[in-house]
Order: structure tokens, then C-alpha cells, then sequence
């Protein structure tokens, strides 16, 4: 289920290009997101890259210059795509291959330092990575569900099903963004006030969730399942998203088939997809506490007990355009840990393919919102209005939904003793009027 | 809105296919359907074809032949592309032109009669016509919702924001088949029976929905609503649609979120896209009560009000594998009138773009069950249960819910003195057991 360990996890590795040296930074030499750019300002055709540093390494110039080795068609998705699907498509053992082609031209030891295959981050316009097929996204924070169920279902917050069932619903994939793009305010139905009539208009709740996102690598066949130990063979690697939400619209349209409009305006996505074989080293076990009813046997496994876990910490930030006005710079609004989630990626796996339902590479199945125990760890505002903590800025601004302006950031990183931190990135967006303005262009 | 009336609607119109003079058929020279296929038996890249009486016109023939005039950027995109998208992102200009080609092309009266540009219908392998980017399914069926809302709840059948919202959610586009693909009966997780714990394994509740779906053809722009009127400029035509359901699975994993695995195992589409210009004739007034609260004001139109329904017949039939053994035939399981749902088409865009959602051209917009308030329009086997009337086949077997051997057939038509009837073929989808087989191969 999970990938070995080998010498591109190694600590000591430095790389050539010296930024990536920080041990602080997001993207060292063991770390090696794929992401799809190309030079600000250009209209080339999108190429891939692996963030390093400061730094994208180009593997289409790679290819040009015969930087690296591997099998032909991981070479060819490498050097020729414009997204990373083909590349997804190639399964588990070609994502290795290109990890250690890769590891190799950037290590300081090597001999194939090459500055011309290099364009620095600032200069690279970051695109949504993969083409998109289909959008899941889960519900897998016990903790989340229990303090949103609070809110409608004061007596029994947890739907029946929760500890079975890996609950999800399906997403839009249209309208899946990239960080940096600014989202706007989106209008629809806001229910009725005092027995009048909904209205139309602005949603008055805008909402963050702070999320994961697996992408799918290799797809799965119509009809066939994927056995829980087999899941991760399923799986490219990782992203941030954040699943942006209307409560009231939400709240007006979900019953009896779920959130659609109060979604499916926006939904964005860190750029750098961070792989299964970079996280190798922060696998844990999972989460079910003992005394909970096993899982169904599809959903139940020895390995995805001991090793199901991903211990990622993900963090939310805000910024308000007052705050920005007075320099003072983003406040946290949320810190939890991706391995407090009650189901595991391999479950969300094995669930949604249970039933026959293919795969296709580029799928993109989302955690649901990481929250956690703690008074800090709630991964959206409305759970922190159904705990009563409503966020509070250091302007004094209070925040019981998003205000036209803010911006909203997520990052994630890895960090444990005896290996390098693995950063994702960060997915940062600014929220737009909904006629399309900020507060600063007033 | 609706398109014009020209003279390919002419009810006098004879093909030089004699099998399209038929007055019963589906296929006449005034419906002129697209759809994607290949010789059977061949591996020849799949091309676009329009069926005409029990042929199709093979439109890359029709192109290397240059049997047709249009503008260049159609008459490429009928020549060379393997799916309708092209076409479809064209928009109805460029729908209206080929369609104006192609009736040309098979007038009696004309002289390009070119039997070497038809293929028999019986020799062509149909594919799903479309590349699916989203898959959005309706509730549009009042009688339906309130038929279904009873079994959940009895005393507020119809959820509050019914005849306000356009309720739906998004359905699974990796899953969709065209018709003839047999379905294998899902696994998933049963409730709980008396107290215990959920189990896994075969749909005791397998269901079909007869359903009709609209095919987008040019897209909108992201944060870009379409207004009402605009709505029907960005469909390009319609098609049957199966929206396969496991009741068992759909109660135990729907709430909160909405359905999910309970649908995502298959949805069937029919292979022909019955396009928007070819249904002008049968456009009539909305169904919405006089009495019911208006729509909000993006929901509503004078327009809409008068011309938004669409008159066309729906049928379900079923055929048991004992029915075949005995040859009795299929058996009529309901018929309804597309025209008596409660939102309309256009209301069905304007609402999913109204939160600046993007349609791509592809995405699939179902309507969601088709029932009516006859007796025998209840447009699944659920909703029979509900009002107290499950199925009795002529051979005394009776059906709650589908068995494996069933093969369900979806049928649409079109009729109106003083035009041609415009049929939609079928979507005819045989149902296999848990592990593949069917009752014949035991």
C-alpha cells in the first residue's frame, strides 16, 4: 500500500540549486511536486515543472537537453503534456521512475547542473494541473461532522451512517481554480426570513473549508473495485483545496440531494501536486478509535490500520483588506492534523469503487474538511459559529462568514524527526465582490 | 428562445431513403438526430452520423464526398471530429446550418442522393455521442418529489424550497454508457435490518428513472449567469437518460449529503441527440400552476411561461428474462408527458449558472424522474411503491424492484397535427447479475 523509502528520501541530499537547501522551505530536493506553468507574460504552450527551491524545474527543457534517464513513456509525458494526466495515467512505478530521474539531475553531488532548465517560481503563471474528469469530495472529520450536525441535528449531530459509510457527494468539476484566482461573491437562493419569501442575491455566508485533495494516478476499470491494498496504486499524489460554500444557499437547497449551487461556484486547488512517494515517510496509522464498530471487510484492512494515516498538519490564514491596508499580515484562523481523520485516503478508495464506479486519472477526490479537537482546529467558519468561536481579527474585525476582500490561504507541510519537511504549498484567494470589485478598488 | 420553423420541418419532406417516408418511425427526414458510431466489428476511429429511417448518413463520408455546404468551421467539425462537442460548442447557428446540410443532402427531391454515405443502422456500433465534462441530474417532476418525499416524509412530502429551487445534484460523468452496455447489479452498503450492523453486497432495490437529458452546446463563461431567455442558445439537443438507482444504498448513505454510490455504479444515455432545432414544433406553455408563488425573477420569463415546455412523450417498458424465454414481449411500465414538469428547461440553465457556475458544451443537464399524475406515469418502480401499485408482468412475476435479466427500454416521442413525428430511439439496458451473468447464461 505504501511506497518504499529509498535514496530520494534521504535527509542529507542537498540540490544544486541552493534555495531548495532551507530546511524551512516547502520544496527540497526530497519533497519534488509536479505542477503545470509557463513564463508569466507568454503564451507557450503549458509544460510541466517540479518545484525546487525557488525554483521550477522545466522537464520539458529537461527533455530538450537530455537532462534525464527513465523509460520512453515517462520521458515522453514528462517532456510533451501540457497537464499531468498522461503522466497520472502511467501508474505508481512510472511516478518512481520520475522521482529518482528527477532527484537525480537536482542533487549537489551530481554532474548535471543545468541553471538554463530553472525558471523561478515568481516568473512562473501556475495553472491547474490536471484536466479534471470528476470531483469527489468526502466528509471523512468525524469532529467536523459531529460540530456542523450540531447545527441541524442538535439531538443526533452524527448522520447513523457515519461510522460505516465513507459519505460524500459528487462535486462540479467546471468550475474547479487554481490558487490565485480570485473568487467571487456568488449570488442565489437565500431561504426566507420570517415566513416571507427566499430572495435572490448575494449569499450573505460565504464560507472557506480547509481540505486535501488526492488526485487519482491510474485509473480503475467500470465494474471493477479496488481492493483497500491496492488503493494507493490508485493515487498520483496530494493537493490543498478549499471547497468554498454559500451556507444559506446551502442550507435552502440541500434537501433532499445535497449542496449544489452552494458549491459549485468555485472550488480551488493548490498548483503542486505533492506525490504518494514524497510522503512515504509520514504514513501512520489510522485514526478509528478501538471501541468503534469495525469497518465493513471491504473497508478493513491490517496495513490501512497500521499505516492508512498521513500525518499531515494543514493550516487556514486569513488576511482582511483592512488587515492589508495596515500591514499586518495574515492571522491563523485554523491549525489541524490530516491524520485525526476518521477515514482513510485507501477507504475513500475502496468506497467509491465498491459499487463499480470507475477512476479515470486527474479524478480529484477531496477529504471534507480537516478539523480537530482542539479549539484551534476548527476548518471553517460555519463550525466555528456551531462551537461558538467566532473568529476574531486583530483589527478587531469579527468574522462570522467571509467579508468581500479577504483572503483566504491554506497550506500543509509534513515534519518529523530524521527526515526533510515536506511542504505543499499553499492555495491562496482572494474573495471578490459579487459585482467583481475588492474593498481596495472602491 | 425556441428556434424558428424553416422548410426542414415541412411535413411534406420525402428522403430519398425510403425508410424515412414512414410516418411511425423515429428517424423521419424532419428529426435528423446526431450521434457518434462505427461499422460494427471495425477499429475505424468513431465518426459523427445523423440516423435517417433504418439508416445512418455517415457525415466524414458526406464530407470526402463533399455531398454538403456550410460554413467551413461545421462542415470540419461533421467531417472530422470522433464526438458531438466540436459541434456542440459551435452553438445553434452553427446547429442550424448542418441541420439545413443534411436535410439538403437527403431531400427526394434533390440529386445528391448518394446511397455510398449510408451505413444500415443494424451494422453501425453507437457510441456515447458526447465527452461528459459534468453530469448534473434535476428533480423537475413535482409529482414525482411528492410521490418519493411521501415514503421519507409522510407529512411534507415536497421539501420547502421546492417551487422555488430547480432542485438537483451532481451526478458521476465517469459512469455514463450508452444504451446496450448491460448494467451489473452494484454492491454496496445495506441499512441495517432490526438493530444490526449495515451489511455489503448486492442492491436488493435495483431502479431504474426514465428521465430525459439536455446536451449543452455552446458553454458559458465562468461568473457569467445565463439569463433565461438566453438559456436555450446554450443547449444543442436532448436525449433519453437512465438514471440507474439502488434504493437500499441511496437511504442508508444519503443524508446529508445526497446520493451518491447509489448512482454512480451506471447512468444510460441513448445515442441519438434529438437536436433542439429538430423539437421547434412541440414547444408549449409551462406546466406551473396558475395559483403556485411565481419563480424569482432569474427563474421567470414571459417567454418561458408561454413556449418553455417541450410536448414529448415518455415511455418505460420492461422485458423479464422469462417474458423473452416465452417471446411474450416487453410490456409497457408507464408513459408520461414531458411537458407537465414543473420547471422547465431554460429555468434549469438559468438556475445552474445563476451562481456563475460555467456549462461546458457536453455537460449533460438530466430532468430527473418523469412522472405523472395518471396512474400509470410513474416513472420508476420506486414511486410505484410509494403510491401503492408495484408491477405486475404478464407472466404473473411481480417487480418491486428490478431483477437481474430485466432489460428496462426507454422510449420518447413526439407527435402534433400537422408535423412529423420525432422520435428519440432507445435506451435499452439489460441488468446482469452482482458477479456478470444473466438468468439465460445460468
Amino acid at each position: 500500500m505504501t511506497r518504499p523509502l529509498d535514496d530520494t528520501h534521504d535527509p542529507g541530499l542537498r540540490s544544486w540549486v541552493a534555495s531548495a537547501n532551507d530546511p524551512a522551505g516547502d520544496f527540497p530536493i526530497q519533497n519534488l511536486p509536479l505542477g503545470v506553468f509557463r513564463r508569466r507574460g507568454r503564451s507557450d504552450v503549458p509544460r510541466l515543472g517540479v518545484a525546487i527551491g525557488d525554483q521550477v524545474l522545466d522537464l520539458r527543457r529537461c527533455g530538450e537537453l537530455r537532462l534525464f534517464d527513465g523509460p520512453p513513456e515517462v520521458v515522453a509525458a514528462a517532456r510533451e503534456a501540457s497537464s499531468l494526466n498522461r503522466l497520472l495515467a502511467l501508474g505508481p512505478e512510472a511516478h518512481g521512475s520520475l522521482r529518482r530521474a528527477v532527484s537525480t539531475v537536482l542533487r549537489a553531488d551530481g554532474s548535471r547542473a543545468e541553471p538554463a532548465a530553472l525558471v523561478p517560481l515568481a516568473d512562473a503563471e501556475l495553472r491547474l494541473p490536471v484536466e479534471v474528469g470528476d470531483y469527489t469530495d468526502f466528509y471523512a472529520s468525524i469532529v467536523h461532522a459531529r460540530n456542523v450536525g450540531r447545527l441541524f441535528r442538535p439531538d443526533h449531530p452524527l448522520p447513523p451512517s457515519y461510522r460505516h459509510v465513507p459519505l460524500a457527494y459528487h462535486g462540479r468539476s467546471s468550475s474547479l481554480v487554481v490558487s490565485g484566482m480570485p473568487v467571487k461573491r456568488p449570488c442565489g437562493q437565500r431561504p426566507p426570513a420570517g415566513g416571507e419569501r427566499p430572495s435572490f442575491g448575494p449569499t450573505e455566508r460565504l464560507d472557506y473549508e480547509l481540505e486535501l485533495g488526492a488526485w487519482v494516478g491510474a485509473g480503475s476499470r467500470p465494474g471493477q473495485p479496488v481492493a483497500i491494498d491496492d488503493a494507493e496504486r490508485h493515487l498520483g499524489g496530494f493537493c490543498l483545496v478549499n471547497d468554498w460554500s454559500a451556507r444559506d444557499l446551502q442550507a435552502w437547497e440541500a434537501q433532499p440531494l445535497g449542496p449544489f449551487l452552494s458549491k459549485s461556484f468555485a472550488t480551488s486547488v493548490s498548483p503542486w501536486m505533492v506525490t504518494v512517494d514524497a510522503l512515504a515517510p509520514f504514513r501512520c496509522a489510522a485514526a478509528r478509535p478501538a471501541g468503534d464498530p469495525p469497518p465493513l471487510p471491504h473497508l478493513a484492512s491490517a496495513r490501512n490500520d497500521a499505516l492508512g494515516g498521513l500525518d499531515v498538519t494543514v493550516e487556514a490564514w486569513l488576511e482582511s483588506a483592512e488587515m492589508r491596508r495596515c500591514g499586518i499580515g495574515p492571522m491563523r484562523l485554523s491549525r489541524a492534523r490530516f491524520r485525526e481523520m476518521y477515514w482513510t485516503v485507501a477507504q475513500m478508495v475502496a468506497h467509491h469503487t465498491s459499487n463499480g464506479c470507475p477512476l479515470r486519472p486527474g479524478d480529484l477526490l477531496a477529504s471534507g474538511t480537516v478539523s480537530g479537537s482542539e479549539d484551534d482546529a476548527a476548518g471553517c467558519l460555519l463550525e466555528r459559529a456551531a462551537i461558538g468561536a467566532p473568529a476574531t481579527l486583530p483589527t478587531g474585525e469579527r468574522r462570522g462568514f467571509l467579508a468581500d476582500g479577504d483572503e483566504v490561504t491554506l497550506r500543509a507541510y509534513c515534519s518529523r524527526d530524521g527526515f526533510a519537511r515536506i511542504g505543499f504549498g499553499s492555495c491562496s484567494v482572494r474573495v471578490l465582490s459579487a459585482s467583481g470589485g475588492s474593498p481596495e478598488s472602491r
